[in-house]
């Protein structure tokens, strides 16, 4: 049975399609036994209110956009989880956006909401975001936004992140303390917040102990897994080769475990490993990995709640809010 | 700077509202000299023409609902991907839904979509998904939905699926091969028709090989990880223990490399196991895993491509199209 429309209900109930509508409503202006004949009629047509129609009257969407560089990554799956979960609790509709690590993306995806389609955002900037300009633009229009996982540090919005710089100086720390003093960091960026916080907390960590960072042992991977692969063996060919690695991302694991395995280089025995990671395959890995876990579901549970805050009360202001949930290292084989 | 209405652009013109806003649509009621004027006060006032009210003039909201089980899984994660490539292309919005395998839930999520908040759905149906009238229902207003993944098998709408009954044949006789004779298999639902169809693949492949199947050789696992532990480690615990495995979702693989490690229970020698899974991490476990592997941003691109066809050809009937893409088997460790 096709859709309804309100002059379908006029003309059964021979009515004009504003007194329908107003009965609809629940307007004053309309009698009860008028809007009870309107009720039943809308039932028996199958008769649903456009929602983009209400949208437009109240000038709300009912709708808000999650934008990710990503969602094949463990972290970004289990954030889903938690904004969807609080989203459903408030009625609203959940909109993802990938911007598969592209900043003209993110810019085009942004410039999309100006014209009204969301009420809020909640974003994790992409790579290659290295101004804030579209988000600024965005926040000067009255749309509420909420950073999560990887922000941008200028830009004076809410903010829901773990301790990156913490996180990582306390991996550090542990491999330090498990003998390691050839500790290398391989990560995705430097140009990323987040990637620049495990950076500093990994060369914190070893100048607090004694230790010298070194350039050539801050490795940077891109998208070729061929390329990284080749990178990580270098590694292990050079003359100093590492006893400690810190995977600073979660696709970073997959080819530290290949290459050692291939070389024949024992973990933890020749390297020990810690990943940053929420697979739950960390713990079947042979041997298990030692990771820092971020609080992905919690943390988009959080980001959603607060973007909810400024959707709801109009002068509520965000920008003050900065959230910082702790990861947590759980010791496994691979630090033994 | 806030957004600016059609009035305002009116306004500083000095004309009507009707007028811009025909001008903005391009009509050829308005002169090209008008319309520049508006465009140029458009641009200048910071004027984006709301979707929804596009959407309420065209009949079209420009958004597709892609509702999942969840997304804490390889496959979901990466067909997401698929289907947001599609979309992107088309200009179209990606609204996600996830059940959490709740049909109540399900059925709440597609009322909302007869209002006309999308022009499309991709749906993989919950585990307690038995019954398919809210289906039904929303097809017969008019929407075009696709299934992909899981489907409902008596409902007459187009399918993107991979070969589950085939593939699942394909692991089987691999094991049998492989010298197994004794093949548990650990399933998640018997509801599920992509898990019967596992289920069948593997009794076919048992027989054509002469080996009897039995009911005691088949494991529904629920959703507690501890009670599902303890189910696996019976199997070991028993007079016959299995000398081969099949892990026929993702989520069981962890539970069996857990279980058969803490008991000291070597894979491949005492027995041997393969997973359905996308994960990457197969490869670096130990020992390696035999993995089936559905293609799922392929699956996710196809389906979306079709439900293009049904959202944009009126007169397409979308009902007799049934797309099955081969999963395919990766032998590792697990099974030598």
């Amino acid at each position: 049975m096709p859709v309804a429309t309100i002059k379908d209900i006029a003309k059964l109930l021979r009515v004009s399609a504003a007194t329908v509508s107003r009965a609809l409503r629940d307007s004053h202006e309309i009698s009860a036994p008028t809007k009870e004949k309107v009720r039943n009629a809308a039932r028996q047509l199958n008769y649903f209110p456009n929602p983009y129609a209400s949208s437009l009257r109240k000038g709300r969407s009912k709708t808000i956009a999650v934008v990710l560089p990503e969602v094949a990554d463990s972290f970004f799956s289990l954030a889903i989880n938690g904004i969807e979960a609080i989203a459903k609790e408030k009625g609203y509709h959940v909109l993802i956006y990938l911007t598969h690590e592209s900043m003209e993306r993110e810019v085009e995806i942004l410039n999309e909401f100006k014209s009204g389609r969301v009420d809020g955002i909640l974003i994790s900037v992409s790579k290659e975001t290295n101004c804030s300009q579209h988000i600024t633009n965005t926040m000067e229009m009255g749309l509420p936004i909420v950073f999560f996982d990887r922000k941008l540090p200028d830009v004076n919005a809410a903010k829901v992140i773990t301790d990156d710089y913490e996180s990582s100086y306390i991996a550090t720390s542990h491999l330090i303390k498990k003998g390691c003093t050839n500790i290398h960091f391989i990560t995705i960026s430097r140009e990323l917040y987040m990637a620049q916080k495990r950076e500093e907390g990994y060369l914190a960590a070893l100048l607090d102990n004694g230790l010298f960072p070194s350039k050539e042992k801050i490795v940077i991977c891109n998208d070729t897994d061929e390329h990284n692969q080749r990178k990580i063996k270098k590694l292990f060919t050079g003359k100093l080769p590492p006893d400690g690695i810190i995977a600073a991302v979660e696709k970073i694991i997959p080819l530290v475990y290949l290459v050692t395995n291939k070389m024949g280089i024992k973990i933890p025995d020749a390297v020990k490993v810690i990943g940053f990671t929420n697979l739950e395959t960390a713990k079947i890995l042979n041997p298990s990995l030692t990771t820092i876990v971020q609080p992905a579901f919690q943390m988009g549970k959080t980001a959603a709640t607060l973007l909810f805050k400024g959707i709801e009360k109009k002068n509520y202001d965000l920008s003050s809010d900065r959230l910082v949930l702790p990861s947590i290292l759980i010791e496994r084989e691979s630090t033994q």
